[in-house]
C-alpha cells in the first residue's frame, strides 16, 4: 500500500498517481465481490472509497499490528460498504485479496455483508445504522483518558444521519471535548428510497454546527483537499478548538462508473456478470478475472464457520474483599452496588488512569454512583438522558482495556436499549450493565417505568449472563464477581430497602464465605412437599411463605435462583423431586424464571405440578408492598399458590 | 374553569386575575398531592403549570366530551409532571379534585406518577422521556389527513431534549408540513443531575431552528406573551409558514415558591408535611386541608385496580376476499403481504381520506408497499431511517380512527424499537407491525440484521399477538385477519421465495376455505411416533423431514404453529401424545416456540422426549439455505434431531 508520511502536509502528484491506481483496483474489487455474491452495496462503497483509501494510506494503522494500543481507529458506521472496506484492507495488506473475493457474503466466511471485526483492520461490527458515532465517542474518550495521541475516525452514511442516536453522540463528543474524533459523512445524497432530501430532509451542515462541531463541507472526491482537511483537524487548526470535527464529504454514488453515478438503485444491487466485466474494462482492469473467481467460489461452497472475534485487552484490577452487612441492617441492593463501586474506585482509580469506569444517564444519585464519581471525576461518564449512545459508547470502551459499568433504571437500560446491548454482545464487549428500579419494585413511578422484561430480553442474547441479587449481601458478592471477570453481564435489582437474608438460625446467609458462583442456586429453606424458586425481591416473600406454610404442615423448600443465565439445572431437578414447583418473580410471568424452569423440566422429561407466579399485567403506580400484594407476590399470595398445587 | 374565547387576541386583566387564582389552587394541589404520596415531581410541575393552565383555558377541550374527534390534543411528554396535569384537569372539570388528591400514586388508583389516559383529558400515557413529540406528529398528521382544524400541543421537558428520538420527530414534523403541531419546552434549565447545560449541553434554539422549526424563545411565565404566541402560531403568523413551531418557554423550577425556585433537588422530591403546610400558607391556601386529606388517604388503602383505557375509534374498513396462490407458484411472504395491502388500498383508500395507512422506514420496496403507496400517496408515511419515531407516531395514529401498518425489517421493527412497541401496547394502540427479513432468512446481510428474537421480545408484552406465516397463502390470510380486527399484532416473515404448502395430495393447504384463526395450529402431516412443531420458514423443512423420516419407518406428525401468541395449547397436548416433540424455528433456540411449548408441557405436567431446534449462535452472512443447513434447520437436520429422540 502506498503510504503518506505523517509529516507531509499536502498530497504530491506521486501520491495521487499511486492512490489512483489503488483506487481503480479497489473499485474493481467492489464490483467483482458484489457481482460474485449476487448481492451487496456497490454504490455507497464507491462513494466512500476515496475517504477510506486516504485514511488507510495516511493514518497510523499497521497491518502487522492491527490491534496496537495507539493505532488510529477507523470505525465504519454504514457497515454495508464492506466491499470498499475489504478492498482497501486488501490493498493495505491487512487481508488477502483473493480470500475476500472468494469469501464475500458466502456462508461461514468472515467477509460478511456488513463489516465485522473478525477481519483485521475493522474496529466494530456494524450494520444497524446510526450507532457508529457512539462507538467513536467511546473510542476517542478511552484514548483521551489515557492521553494517547491516537485519533478516531468514524465513517458514516448520509441516510443514516436521520437516526436520532447520532444527535446524542454529537453532544457527547462536544461535552467531553473530543477533538481526537473526526466524523466523515459520505454525503452522496442518496439512500435506498431515493434522494435523502426527499425521503427525510435535513440541513446537515446546520445540524452538526448547531450541536457545536467543526463542520467541513467539502468535495469528498477531492483527495488533496480531503487530505489537508484530515491534517488540519488533527493539528487542531479548526475554528472551535477542543471540539470534534465532521467532514461532510460531498460524493457521488457509484463514483467512477458513469452508468452507476448518482443512481440510487445501486445502493443495494450488484451488477450482473456481463455488466461487471464491462465495468472492469472501463476501469482498465482484467475483466477475465471475474470468471476465474466465479469458478473458484463455485468450488468452495459453505464453510463451517470462522474464528472468533479477537480478544480485547483486559485491565488488571483489584477487587477488594466482600463487605458483609449484618442481620440487623436494612438497606437496598443499589446501595450495596454503590458500596462495591466505591471500593473498586479506591483500589483502582486513585492513581493515574482510572481502570474502572461507569456510565450514568442523569441518574447518578439513584444508582448510587456519587462516591465513585467523587473519588475520580474522570471515571464517571455522565451521558445525560441519552441511553442509546451511552450503551454503545460504554460497550466500545469496554473493549479498550477498562472495566466498564453502565447503570440506570431497568426500563432505560434493558427495554429502551435492548438492540444496542444485542449488538454489544455481538461485538464481544465486556460491559457490566447494572440496573436498578426493576420490576414492580419501582413503585410509584408506575407502569412506564416497570421493567418486567429484563430476563426475557437478555435471554435473547447469546452471551450476556443475567444475575439478580436477593439481598444487598448477595448484591455485593455479585458485583465483585462481575468486576473480576471479562464478559457481558446484566445485573438487575429493585429499588426498595430490605433486610438481609438469614438462615434458619437467624445468621446472615450471604456471608463472606459464600462467594457468588454463576450457574449455582442456593437452597435457603428445606422442604419435601413443594419448592418455591424465586429471585430478587421475591426471595424474602418466598421465605416468609415457607414459614406460613410450615404452620399449615406444608414443608416447602425455597431456592434463590440469582443466576438466571446460566441457570442451575441441577437445582431445578432437585426441586422437582418434591413433585410441586412454584416459580416466583417480580417479572412478566411468561418470559422470566418460569419459562426458564419450564424448559429445564421439558428437556429433562420431568412431570411435576407446576405454576408460575409473576406479573400478569401492568400494575399501577403505588407502594411496592401494595403492588406485590395486588399481584399475589407477597408471602400470602405465594403460600396460596403452593396450597393450590397441593 | 375560566375560559378564554377563541376569538380573543390578548389576555385581559380579568383573565389574568382569574387564571392567577386558579394557578394558586393548582400549585397548592401539586404540593399537597406529592406530599400526601410522599414522592413525586413538584419542581417541574410548577414550572410547567402556566403553559398547561393556558392551554386548558383557551384550547378546544371540553370536559363533557374529552374524546371529541376535533378536540385540540395536548400531549404531555414529560409525564412526571402529572401533579400539574391533574390539578389543571381538576380545575377544568375533567376530574374530581378530591379523587386526585386522595388517589395520587396510590396502588390501584388511576392517578399515577406519570400521566395516564385512564384520566380524561390525558392524550397519551407517558413516562419514558423523548417520545411525546413523535406522538404529537402522529396526532397532527392524522388531523391533517382528514382536514380537521384541530391542533396538537406537545409539552416536553428540557432535560428530555437530549433524547435522540426528538430530532427524528422534528424532521417528521417538517417533512409533513405540520403547522398544526406546537411543541412547548418547559425550559427551566434543570434536570435530576443539575443544570442541563452541565449534564449535557445543547443550544436548544439552534437545534430546533436547524431542523426547520419556527422557534419562539420566550418567558414561559409571561401569560400574556405565551397566550399571544399560541394564537400567532395557530393563525399561521410565523416566519416559516407551513412548518411546525416550538415555544422554548423559559421557566423556573418550583415557580411561585421562593424556597423551591431554581433548585434541582425539587425535580423529584416531595415536601415534608410541615414544609407543605408552610407553602400552602404562603400561597394563601387552607393549610389545614392537608391533614384532612392525609386522614382520608390513610383510610383508603390500596385499590384493586381502575377501569381500562377508553376505547379508540376504529375505522370501518372493507377487507377483500383472500387471494389464493396455486401450488405451482413460488413467491415470498412479503409479496403476499404487498398484495393484501394493494387490495386494502383499492377497497378503502381511493375515495377521500385513506382509512388504511402504512408507515415505512426507507424500505418501501423491500416490504412491498410500492403499489399501496401509488394507489393513494397520502396513505404511506415514509419516515426515513427513524424507526423509533415511526413506531410511536404509527402507534398514535392507530388510536385516531385509522387501520395502521408499520413495516420494516425485523431487526429494526422489533429489536431496535422494542420499548416503543411496549409503550404502544400499554397505550392500547391498534398497530399492525408487519416485519420482513426475519431470522437467518435475511441471508447475506448477516448477523447485525438477523432478527432472532421477535417471539422472545413480543412475548414480554401483555397485549401484542404474534403470528408468523408458513407460506404466502397463510400470509395472505393472516394479514387480512389483522386488518379486520382492532388490537396490536406483530407478524414476522422471512425474506426468501418459497413454494406453497400442500397437503399429502399436493393440493394447496391454505386455500380460500381455511381462514386464519388465532390460537389455532394446523396439523399438516400425520404421525404417531413423534411430532415436529414449526412455524414460518421452518415449516417446509419440517414437512420434508417428515418425508425423509417416513422412508426410515418413522411417522412424525408436523404442526404449523403460526399463531405464537396466543399459542394452541391443545395442539401441543395432542402432539405430546406421540411422546416425542421437536420444536423447529428460525429464531433464538432459547426464547421462541421451544420455550412456549416447554411452558405448556410443564404446566400440563406432561413428560415427553423434548428437543428444540433453533439458532444457537449468530450465523454469518450467507445464502439462507446454506445458513439453515449449517444451523441444522434444513430437512436433514430436523430429521436427525427426531432420530436422536427415538
Amino acid at each position: 500500500m502506498h503510504r503518506i508520511p505523517s509529516d507531509q502536509t499536502t498530497l504530491t502528484t506521486a501520491d495521487l498517481d499511486a492512490l489512483g491506481a489503488i483506487r481503480s483496483r479497489c473499485a474493481g474489487d467492489i464490483l467483482m465481490s458484489t457481482t460474485l455474491a449476487g448481492c451487496g452495496h456497490p454504490g455507497g462503497s464507491l462513494s466512500t472509497l476515496d475517504a477510506l483509501l486516504l485514511l488507510y494510506a495516511s493514518m497510523n494503522l499497521d497491518p502487522a499490528a492491527p490491534h496496537a494500543a495507539d493505532r488510529d481507529r477507523v470505525v465504519i458506521s454504514h457497515g454495508h460498504v464492506s466491499p470498499a472496506c475489504y478492498s482497501v484492507l486488501a490493498a493495505a495488506g491487512f487481508v488477502e485479496r483473493e480470500e475476500f473475493l472468494l469469501g464475500f457474503r458466502r456462508a461461514g466466511n468472515r467477509f460478511g455483508g456488513h463489516v465485522e471485526t473478525v477481519v483485521p483492520g475493522v474496529e466494530w461490527c456494524s450494520g444497524n445504522l446510526g450507532q457508529g458515532l457512539a462507538v467513536g465517542v467511546g473510542s476517542a474518550l478511552s484514548l483521551r483518558r489515557r492521553a494517547s495521541k491516537a485519533s478516531t475516525f468514524v465513517l458514516m452514511g448520509d441516510g443514516e444521519q436521520q437516526k436520532g442516536q447520532i444527535s446524542e453522540a454529537r453532544r457527547m463528543g462536544v461535552k467531553y471535548g473530543l477533538d481526537n474524533l473526526v466524523a466523515i459523512v459520505d454525503y452522496n445524497g442518496l439512500q435506498i428510497g431515493g434522494k435523502i432530501d426527499d425521503v427525510m430532509y435535513q440541513d446537515l451542515p446546520a445540524v452538526w454546527a448547531a450541536d457545536g462541531w467543526n463542520v467541513f463541507d467539502i468535495d469528498g472526491h477531492d483527495l488533496p483537499l480531503m487530505y489537508t482537511t484530515y491534517r488540519r483537524i488533527l493539528q487542531g487548526d479548526v475554528p472551535l478548538t477542543g471540539k470534534p470535527s465532521v467532514i461532510l464529504a460531498r460524493t457521488v454514488m457509484g463514483k467512477g462508473l458513469p452508468f452507476m453515478e448518482g443512481d440510487a438503485k445501486w445502493h443495494g444491487q450488484a451488477l450482473k456478470p456481463d455488466a461487471c466485466q464491462e465495468a472492469l474494462g472501463y476501469l482498465q482492469l482484467d475483466a477475465g478475472e471475474l470468471d476465474t473467481l466465479a469458478a473458484g467460489r463455485e468450488a468452495l461452497g459453505p464453510e463451517a464457520g470462522h474464528p472468533p472475534i479477537p480478544a480485547a485487552p483486559q485491565p488488571e484490577i483489584e477487587v477488594p474483599p466482600p463487605h458483609v452487612y449484618d442481620a440487623d441492617t436494612v438497606t437496598d441492593c443499589r446501595s450495596g452496588y454503590g458500596r462495591v463501586m466505591e471500593d473498586l474506585a479506591r483500589a483502582n482509580n486513585t492513581d493515574g488512569v482510572p481502570k474502572v469506569m461507569a456510565y450514568s444517564c442523569d441518574l447518578e444519585g439513584s444508582v448510587k454512583l456519587k462516591v465513585f464519581h467523587q473519588i475520580n471525576p474522570d471515571a464517571l461518564i455522565e451521558c445525560g438522558i441519552q441511553e442509546h449512545t451511552a450503551a454503545v459508547a460504554a460497550g466500545r470502551i469496554s473493549r479498550e482495556g477498562y472495566r466498564v459499568f453502565y447503570s440506570t433504571f431497568g426500563a432505560f437500560a434493558a427495554s429502551e436499549v435492548y438492540n444496542q446491548l444485542r449488538l454489544n454482545d455481538y461485538n464481544d464487549t465486556h460491559l457490566k450493565v447494572v440496573t436498578t428500579h426493576c420490576g414492580l419494585d419501582v413503585g410509584e413511578d408506575g407502569p412506564t417505568h416497570q421493567c418486567l422484561d429484563y430476563v426475557g430480553l437478555m435471554s435473547n442474547t447469546f452471551g450476556i449472563e443475567i444475575f439478580c441479587p436477593a439481598d444487598p449481601n448477595q448484591c455485593d458478592r455479585i458485583v465483585r464477581h462481575i468486576a473480576s471477570v471479562p464478559g457481558n453481564h446484566f445485573v438487575a435489582m429493585g429499588r426498595s430497602k430490605m433486610p438481609m437474608l438469614t438462615d434458619v438460625d437467624g445468621k446472615v446467609f450471604y456471608d463472606a464465605d459464600r462467594p457468588f458462583v454463576p450457574g449455582k442456586a442456593d437452597r435457603l429453606r428445606e422442604g419435601t412437599d413443594a419448592a418455591i424458586l424465586a429471585f430478587g425481591p421475591t426471595v424474602w416473600p418466598a421465605v416468609k411463605a415457607h414459614d406460613l406454610l410450615a404452620t399449615q404442615g406444608i414443608q416447602a423448600a425455597v431456592y434463590n435462583m440469582a443466576s438466571l443465565k446460566p441457570l442451575d439445572r441441577e437445582a431445578v431437578k432437585e426441586a422437582a423431586a418434591t413433585g410441586r414447583l412454584l416459580t416466583a418473580e417480580d417479572h412478566h410471568a411468561a418470559t422470566g424464571l418460569g419459562a426458564l424452569v419450564a424448559t429445564v423440566l421439558a428437556e429433562e422429561g420431568l412431570a411435576v405440578r407446576f405454576a408460575r407466579a409473576g406479573v400478569e399485567h401492568f400494575a399501577t403506580s403505588g407502594k411496592p408492598a401494595d403492588l406485590y400484594h395486588l399481584a399475589g407476590l407477597d408471602a400470602e399470595g405465594l403460600a396460596s399458590r403452593i396450597q393450590d398445587l397441593m
